[in-house]
């Protein structure tokens, strides 16, 4: 089943700044070659529930290398029969 | 405080798509003058906590004129002494 | 219209354990006379949505004396015309 | 690593009262034998990120088989060298 899911990844107990942080998963996304939308709370990455899963987990991965707490969050939409829905979303509410 | 916060709204128990509804509160959030970001699952605005509140609450009343259940998610990140920071953001981990 | 929030709140930038500092919002929750439930990860509170606003805000409002960045996430369940839901929802699902 | 997920799941365009869809997946939880703590906004699951996931991922495929569209929501609490958490946590705050 095709999802969406927003993706948030922090470290807790590491600077008040944690934009490096952030920036590593980032780039594993994107290197990914998934489709996905950064916005300033997170990022959306769309495909198949288990390509989407690997990605979020190797973002984990590598952060918890140095960090000794991480926080995640995610919002999933799971909808069936449809893709490359991301941009789409965007343009039928604005 | 300057708050980001990043908003999601939909009814449970109306049709499969929901965008209907979504555009409403991205109508009410625009109209609101107040810095933000639409992506695919959910709104990031930008602005002092209770203006934020204020926009919010907005978008729930306006929904449940018609919508007997509504759920909304937000992630809000309040940091002393910084405002405009939704594009450095974005800026400071792509 | 009642509302339940499932509310969490903690800094960035302190440290790895933040205990201290989520102990003093479930003190305020329950100081606030609200019905609540206190789980693992947040805490679920029912009331009219302007009181449950309002005590999500002193959480804040506290935590941000000696905090610097505060990190919060809400997941909100609107629904007309029923409350004492808090119970409810998990008979209903066990 | 020991995880914490706080879990919610259900489907979008059903009726307003999603109890019998929740269901099923707190049936999941209870099955898989992980440690668990259900609140009226969603379900935290205690144990390796893997088999969390994989117990999250069954309650999605069961749900897919007769609802168009799911929502899921996760928080996840991701902290080295500690397990067996959830009622510390609580402990901890209260």
């Amino acid at each position: 089943m095709s999802v969406i899911v927003d993706f948030s990844i922090f470290p807790i107990g590491k600077e008040e700044s944690v934009s490096k942080y952030a920036s590593r998963a980032v780039k594993i996304i994107k290197e990914s070659g998934l489709a996905h939308h950064i916005s300033p709370m997170g990022t959306s990455i769309e495909g198949e529930w288990d390509e989407v899963m690997r990605v979020i987990t190797r973002c984990m991965e590598d952060l918890k290398q140095d960090c000794g707490r991480l926080y995640m969050t995610m919002k999933v939409d799971c909808r069936a029969g449809v893709s490359g829905r991301m941009d789409k979303k965007i343009n039928k509410v604005t």
